[in-house]
């Protein structure tokens, strides 16, 4: 039997928190997950099981590895989608955090051929190209669910080397290096799919030129805090 | 006199239970009822007396028959339109539960011909195809409800075998196999409605297939009880 | 000095409660306000002194005449536009309360010529058609306020024998032979305008036709207490 | 040492209630920031550390000078764009308040050639014009933000003599004769925005002119009171 050393508490703390800010800030509703690498095993990761994330407290969190077995089974259901998550941290070593959702916003993006482009600073980070998973391609006529390992390294390959990827009928992925990173480009990639959706109204829009895309999105990742923050007091109700 | 056992006091919780999310999702306001099927007798169906379906308790429900007159006149006034409920059971013998409500994403798809279909998995139901309930071809002139027999049956007759119907002018009205199946109905076709009045602003949604869409209905079916812990605990405060 | 008996304690409850709903329902911000008929002196009605409808309370309500002169000045401000109730009032004895709005939904009608139009049975009332008040036409460059007399009346001979007028860069007034009646009103008729607004986008939709209208908007007088007692609840807290 | 003089304790409440009101009412989210001259100092103004508006409390102001050095180092991060503030203060001795915000409804407008107007009397402020600062014309490929007194400058000089300019990109800036008047028009340039955007959508709209623009504006200075009163109360759940 694999024995993995406990996560840190704080670490644990955070993933809850941020299960409990992308509920708050409708990123997710009663589905969608948040996951966050093992800090000190980088071939396991943690993730709520089969729960709403608006309901997730640190006893709902398992253990998973990267082929996204639960390293002990605690006997409950497990999110089917759970290979989005292990097969992300497979083929991107640098990912610590990974979202995956349905924000209403980023639908009608997934669903279309308009790209999604940046039309601000805070999502600087889109600028480096959205890509959609066309789950056809591999899976044939499916239930849209990223259910297989299969399914999750040709989801992982769509999105290669990129923060954010839409998946058409279905939602969206994102990846950070924290959960406070993720949850900030989860926040913004929806808020900036509503804004864009706004603006083509107005006439062709003026993104962020590909460098002030990267110049902003390094400068944001130093303000995660304050996001955070902010968001955690409306998520928890805390001072 | 007809006697009829006491439903299950289980039934009769998630049937409040029921009232209070549709209320807190935004499917109904003052108006629209949801009702079911009695558990102990099929030709008899539970839902509150004539009130805002935010402001039911138990004590305000009432058992009518496929007639939908109360088995037990409680000398209250009543939904005037509970004549939807009482068809649609008759017609369709597995339905166990049914929505009435007029969700504002859903009234613009019942004034116009654009169809309403399934742009992601959450509302793969809609697949079936979502027809537009025309009073005047039954009623001519009307005040729009559906308050004699004769338009209950006409109302169930255009709903046909499908989960979900339109009704031009008014509203829409759903049907599930059990409170939780049709509560997610209700607020998945409403999302739906909204998520492609938007991606149609950018060009023409790729919809499921038929086929994905049949696959990912049956999918979601197995997850009510996520979207149902999750709503119970924002409509009732509850932890 | 003019006596005029104090009003039912039951309407001025209702009264306060009224302003409540407004704000909680969004028809007002801090702005706009609701008038009564006196109900022992039809020459009077009573409003609340300058103050935003979300704060006001029985001691802030001031009876005026239909000249809009308080009746005992309490040496406070007042609505500077309380022309539009006074005025209203005179020309319209059957109307018993006047809401003036700056609801959002309402304001694109306001500036443009797209009829508001009944697109469900909700907002029958609007089928008698809704007028624009274009304040150029009487008070030539305004500050858009209806801030005079003639600018009273020149609105309620706009709004004729209609329940609701679109007022152009400025808002909407709506009136009712209750408080519960006009406040239904202003709610649905910025729900319709949302809802309208949206349908479009999809083609032209089908309207209620005039005659089902008119019997959509009587049977709907009928269920008034039944969303007033849901808006109260939301408004005031109490169960 | 500079010696300044303490501000009045009844600006510094003011100043924190202005941050949460902004936040409440949707202006800024985690991001953004409000400030006001010193009372006492007009070469000083007073704003919050790098902190969400949300979270701001007296003990996290500081002074500023006009060159947006902190006047006492508390050894704390501080807004990279305080510059957008002291540069203002320095070319328009007669503003009092500064909001930077990066409001929803403004950023389509910010990144199009639709220009804003005022749509009605509340914002007629607006009919001055509203400027579009691109940062590129002073600053080349940038992150975006006014990090620098060259920046600042620049974006004062394209304000220039209006009370609000849209930042390509990046957001807004409105400067006031008060607190209370900067925040009054914060929130209805952004609820302009977005009336504006809904009436687009029916047509070409008739907006306020400029004379009416003008008075419209003046009237509404007057009534400053009775909208900070009820966002205070909604921001600080004070009664």
């Amino acid at each position: 039997m694999t024995i993995v050393p406990p996560a840190d508490p704080a670490l644990v703390a955070e993933l809850v928190t941020g299960n409990r800010i992308l509920y708050d800030q409708k990123i997710v509703d009663a589905f969608g997950h948040l996951s966050v690498r093992h800090d000190k095993d980088p071939t396991k990761y943690l993730m709520s099981r089969h729960l709403a994330p608006g309901l997730v407290t640190p006893d709902d969190l398992v253990t998973f590895d990267l082929d996204s077995v639960p390293v002990v089974d605690i006997g409950k259901r497990y999110y089917s989608e759970r290979f989005i998550h292990g097969e992300i941290y497979k083929a991107r070593p640098e990912v610590v955090a990974v979202v995956h959702c349905h924000a209403p916003q980023l639908i009608p993006f997934g669903a279309t051929k308009v790209p999604l482009r940046p039309i601000y600073h805070m999502s600087g980070f889109l600028g480096a190209g959205v890509p959609i998973f066309e789950i056809r391609d591999t899976g044939g006529i499916t239930d849209m669910l990223v259910r297989t390992p299969v399914l999750g390294r040709a989801l992982a390959a769509s999105l290669g080397d990129k923060p954010v990827i839409l998946m058409r009928g279905h939602g969206a992925t994102m990846v950070g290096n924290s959960i406070k990173h993720v949850v900030y480009r989860a926040v913004y990639a929806a808020l900036n799919a509503a804004l864009q959706m706004e603006a083509l109204r107005l006439g062709e829009p003026m993104f962020l030129s590909e460098e002030e895309a990267v110049l902003a999105a390094q400068r944001n990742d130093n303000a995660l805090d304050r996001a955070w923050n902010m968001w955690q007091r409306e998520a928890l109700g805390a001072n």
